[in-house]
């Protein structure tokens, strides 16, 4: 029986702590921290990570987020053994993750090498309320004898990113006998770390504080009682130098930090919980998507990335997006790639626009980097980083893992070569403005970003001297297996979107005169630049189905060698192809590591009938190994665009697997953000056929054979409302009086508080 | 009963792993390895140290050496289950390290958690016989059913001090489908590391080669059948560009490493650990101390300590020296301290003079350095600098730890005041040239050392206007408990024993006429310096005793407070008195932490009657909490100066049981190598009587009650014997015919190939 709100175990095993860690993480979007077990285990990886702090920790290194200090362990030693659950035996265990309400729980009985049981019940939580807020609570209850307990806890500034220490050690102190202090400052980008924290104690055993290198401890020593109950909690608050709030301003955060622990001083465990599952309260109503299918699966899947992207969108502050790994491991050093805006973005778009509009900020905030790095590569206007962390300039390793064997490392072209993610950053802002209508964002940041983005597509093409339309050469589409390769459809179809688009906003905004438009057309001289855009728009390449119907990927693809890829697309360990393969190999065979002319499908659509659809999604995804986890949800969706519904739920649920599934190690680095984003789209923009044409939303739903019903809240031009669709009609709740036009399966209709459509 | 040369655990413990990890340290004066399990543990803390790298992390950091990437980890599946102690039940068990051969073992049956047994054996050596050589050996039996196997072992770099990351990472690379080299450079000194490894596998298993960030793994999958014996060997060499071979060089230490290993590849574990054990035999040749004592411990414990005195030394290379730890552990940073000569020196001195002037050669190689801090402190000659590391450099912390409420850290003063270290170099100097009557050394280097440090005293004492006498003010002697004390007795009497003898020295090559002298004598204008020599010798201030016989530690001692120390002498936890006090108020109190005036007493007992020294032994030891390590070894020996020679006994076993007794924790940070050197000094210059003046050997044995005979190896001027000593007698054997002049209890003896004499 699934539990829909709860990630469970309940057997102990050390073999999945790289998985429970990773999807059992707690976070606020400020602060990640993994679900690490309070005592320590070999093999274990705690992870602490902290939005924006990022740091290059030297040679050979790229920048990335630090593992802060650890506040999360307890050594419990009791009759002088280290409580550790490889020893004795184990009576009763649950591990918890409440997706509600935000805390994570562990309780269990355990029996140690003397043969006494114990009681223990771990608590702790991450505040949505209070961003810098983490509160842990250990309750040890002696079942069976009086018995000593000696407790360590503090903070542990010992944690590295697999063995890389980002963090110089500063002061370490201990305020009033009680409340700790320990500072730690990145050792390139120089960011300082405030960890402060202390605990409330019941009964009252004899305290100290000790201190070892890189460690501030407090130490606890007494007897527990038979049947008495030991509560240890812990009240932690984390700042650091670049928090929004200390911008520009002449703050001691060492001091300022520790008046606000202070002022928590009185503060109990249960009472800060509660203010912070409120928070969750109120993100779940906002959020919440009801599933009624006869796999109780689905709807905890869907929770679950729900869960992760709150706590991964740093939606407190704009200078700073979303990791590829969220805030829960060290994989992909907390980079942002194109995944935020194309997979993530869109579950905030319509849930919670400031959010989406945030996160696009982060890249308008970046803007003069990526025009940097345009003119490096000798063209126009901008071209966005493949990967960005701080500032926003390339941080993609020039270099991926070395080939053992020869020493030579394989040179990632993504950096170079990727483009298309100029078009998918363009993309998002044009479904932000069609969604949201915000002319405000548009004239401050959106336009700027868009004309931008043309600017770098027309400057980057080139014109084929025997067609005389733009081509666009030497690219890598999302299909990462295929490199250097010349009018990846995907790529310039999105170009071609993206300026076509641009030129009609911009056109539409010159015609309304606005004050602040007119500057930002002179900064940018877009009354030479619409035309070229136009002539751009109406010149470029956009590839065509051949007579076979198959759309080509790009120039060559077509003719390159095809070989069966069954035991690599079936198999649990990713790139195993590489394994048979060389790389260079890979490129020249008909061989995908994920969606790419499907991809093109998803966001194209409309441009082809569904028999093209349909036998180009079978030819590319049998071809497709589905070692990027980009991939599957984007099949499921597309499979929905020709009928297939049981397919597009079979892909859907496999894409709900690729953390949530068994492999105990697929999570080990981190959860996936994109598809956890995917996981949504798959939902809402596919069985929930939720989307936006020119700023007319449309619904078009298909609900599996399993589900019964789908529910959901949107936020479409403002106007908050919730979806219920079953097997024969669509039904909308409003609370406001606000007329939206809508689109249901093509009809048009007025939705003010209540409507309902049969099919 | 206790084996002499074996340090045993017979039952696993989690809890002793800092203690076995230091104590069974592997090691070869190139490198130390601590004796972590195969196995990974919390808790545990693997250690890999190599003489002469060390590294500044960064910002509030000093030079450390640094732990290297670890070569000895093995992950170990069955079942996919993964071996821990922890889990299951352990049958048979046995881990231990032989002295004699230098192997480490453990020998276990476990039984894993579905029931079946395993037998395992794991060996380790680090080579005697090729300093950059390590082997390790696993062999696994299935003593049930044939069982899944996954091995991972290979190099990982994840490493670090404490949290304190030291290195780069560079290459990683698999030769020939074998071998893996590993590249690590430290972040400031910029000392590449190459490690180097191999396995033989038998019988032959699928293998395979893993990468992750800082590791480099093969991978071993298979079946073991039933009653078949899997054998992993594991051969490892390693090399870094501070090795002496590479100085100067155009070598590439990759491709000449790599070329090294693979002259191994036919080399298997027990041919090499033949090799290595031949070198251990050829020390214990020239070393072992035989002791008939009703206490098995006593040998055991001298065993020890000259087994960790070969390990420590780099006795390949005179530009390091031996740190407080050796090369087993964090502790001190791999600094190096007065220890070294005045305790750990003598051994080498008495058994193999030739590393004894490689000591000092690395005092002498860091003159420049000590001239400087001399100039820095407005004095001339040589101040050598209180913690030393690869270029003389002052290593000391300005701070130690800070007093965690206060956030106040105490300053460090010993390398401002500790100046003491000058005498105690020039007194192994002299000693150096008293027992081998070496001049070349002392053309090349001993005089030159012993005038600049001549130099400093005359520079750094001041005359008393009041008695027109030399003073020296403002010190910490060798008591650290008092600080900023005036005439200290132990230092003014070694500056005057170092000034007068340097005189007499340099006069005796005066009247050589030597050319090389005659050189040395213009460089450092000595013409002129032995008068002022001379001047100082005769007129610095030397306390006497008191009318009551006590003789001050220093100017003010005397008149300090006085406070019952004894719950802080027989306590296990050091520095307790700090926990009551604090250091201001230590200060200002009659409380020693280790011997000082006892310590004056050590060198010139000669100058006071055995009354006098009984009245100050008792005076001081009452005062004295020994909370050095450097204390109890040498009122053992003082004790004997008074005839008690069975306090002198207890004290002795007390010294012994500084790393061998009973606390868990009193190693985790490595050895007390001083310690270690203590317990020669007490067994050979106390109970042996061993002691030289101006060049002459005088034996004075004073054997404890509980032993019957004491037998050792001794080198005087070049001439090789081996003395046993009984109750009734003292003989004497030599293979050379040379002739030596010897007082035995102060009657003249001449020793040729044998000599007896009765009591």
């Amino acid at each position: 029986m699934i539990d829909k709100w709860r990630i469970e175990e309940n057997v102990f095993s050390e073999k999945t702590s790289g998985k429970h860690e990773a999807l059992m993480t707690l976070g606020n979007g400020y602060m990640g921290i993994r679900a690490g077990f309070e005592e320590e285990y070999a093999g274990q990886k705690r992870g602490f990570f902290i939005a924006g702090t990022y740091n290059r920790a030297g040679l050979n290194e790229v920048a990335e987020l630090p593992n802060a200090a650890d506040i999360t362990a307890f050594e419990i030693i009791i009759d002088n053994e280290r409580f550790s659950l490889l020893k004795g035996k184990i009576h009763e265990y649950n591990f918890t993750l409440d997706m509600k309400t935000g805390e994570l729980k562990r309780e269990l009985v355990w029996e140690n090498t003397g043969n006494k049981k114990f009681k223990m019940i771990f608590r702790r939580f991450v505040s949505l309320e209070n961003r810098h807020l983490v509160c842990s609570k250990v309750s040890i209850e002696a079942l069976d004898e009086d018995s000593n307990v000696k407790i360590k806890t503090g903070v542990d500034g010992r944690q590295t990113n697999s063995g890389v220490q980002h963090f110089h050690e500063m002061e370490k102190r201990v305020y009033d006998d009680k409340f700790i202090q320990y500072v730690q400052r990145t050792t390139e980008s120089n960011i300082d770390m405030y960890l402060n924290t202390f605990l409330h104690i019941n009964p009252v055993l004899e305290k100290s504080f000790t201190i070892e290198r890189r460690k501030l401890l407090a130490e606890i020593t007494g007897v527990i009682r038979k049947k008495e109950i030991l509560e240890i909690e812990k009240i932690s608050l984390v700042y650091t130098s670049v928090d929004k709030e200390f911008i520009n301003k002449d703050i001691n955060i060492g001091e300022y930090s520790l008046d606000k622990i202070r002022e928590l001083k009185d503060s109990r465990y249960n009472e800060l919980f509660h203010s912070s599952s409120e928070s969750w309260n109120n993100f779940w109503e906002k959020s919440e998507i009801n599933i009624e299918s006869s796999d109780e699966f689905d709807n905890f899947a869907v929770n679950f990335s729900l869960y992760h992207m709150q706590i991964m969108t740093p939606f407190h502050d704009n200078r700073f997006s979303v990791g590829a790994k969220g805030l829960t491991g060290e994989g992909y050093k907390g980079h942002v790639f194109w995944d935020t805006e194309i997979f993530m973005l869109p579950f905030f778009l319509y849930t919670n626009p400031e959010t989406a509009k945030q996160l696009l900020e982060y890249r308008y905030g970046n803007l003069d980097e990526a025009r940097k790095k345009a003119a490096s590569k000798n063209c126009r206007g901008a071209l966005f980083p493949w990967e960005s962390a701080f500032d926003g300039k390339e941080e993609t390793p020039e270099f991926a893992a070395i080939n053992i064997k020869t020493g030579k490392a394989n040179r990632v072209w993504s950096a170079e070569k990727e483009i298309h993610i100029v078009a998918d950053i363009a993309y998002a802002v044009i479904e932000y403005f069609h969604v949201t209508g915000d002319t405000e964002f548009m004239k401050s940041a959106g336009l700027e970003i868009l004309a931008e983005c043309s600017e770098f597509w027309v400057s980057r093409a080139e014109i084929d001297s025997k067609t005389g339309k733009y081509v666009i050469k030497d690219v890598i589409g999302p299909d990462e297996y295929t490199e250097h390769i010349d009018n990846n459809t995907y790529t310039n179809y999105m170009a071609e979107y993206t300026v076509s688009e641009t030129a009609k906003l911009l056109e539409s905004f010159e015609n309304k005169k606005d004050k602040i438009y007119l500057k930002l057309a002179e900064k940018l001289g877009l009354e030479e630049k619409i035309p070229l855009f136009r002539d751009f728009a109406a010149n470029i390449y956009l590839p065509e189905p051949a007579e076979t119907g198959i759309i080509p990927q790009d120039d060559t693809f077509l003719s390159k060698k095809i070989i069966d890829i069954s035991r690599y697309a079936d198999s649990d360990s990713k790139q195993g192809i590489l394994k048979d393969y060389t790389r260079d190999e890979v490129v020249d065979m008909q061989v995908l590591k994920q969606a790419d002319l499907v991809m093109f499908l998803y966001f194209f659509k409309d441009k082809f009938d569904k028999d093209i659809i349909r036998k180009n999604w079978n030819y590319y995804e049998s071809k497709t190994i589905h070692d990027s986890s980009l991939s599957m949800a984007i099949h499921a969706i597309t499979a929905l665009y020709f009928g297939e519904k049981e397919t597009a739920y079979k892909c859907f649920q496999k894409a709900c697997l690729i953390d949530l599934g068994p492999n105990p190690h697929s999570s080990d680095d981190g959860i996936h953000a994109a598809s956890l984003g995917a996981v949504w789209l798959t939902c809402i923009k596919g069985f929930g056929g939720i989307s936006e044409n020119g700023g007319m939303l449309n619904i078009e739903p298909v609900l599996p054979d399993n589900w019964e019903k789908l529910e959901f809240p949107l936020v479409f031009r403002k106007k908050a409302f919730r979806i219920k669709i079953d097997k024969k009609s669509v039904e909308l709740f409003s609370e406001s009086n606000d007329i939206l036009e809508i689109f249901i399966n093509k009809q048009k209709y007025e939705l003010k508080d209540y409507l309902r459509v049969l099919y």
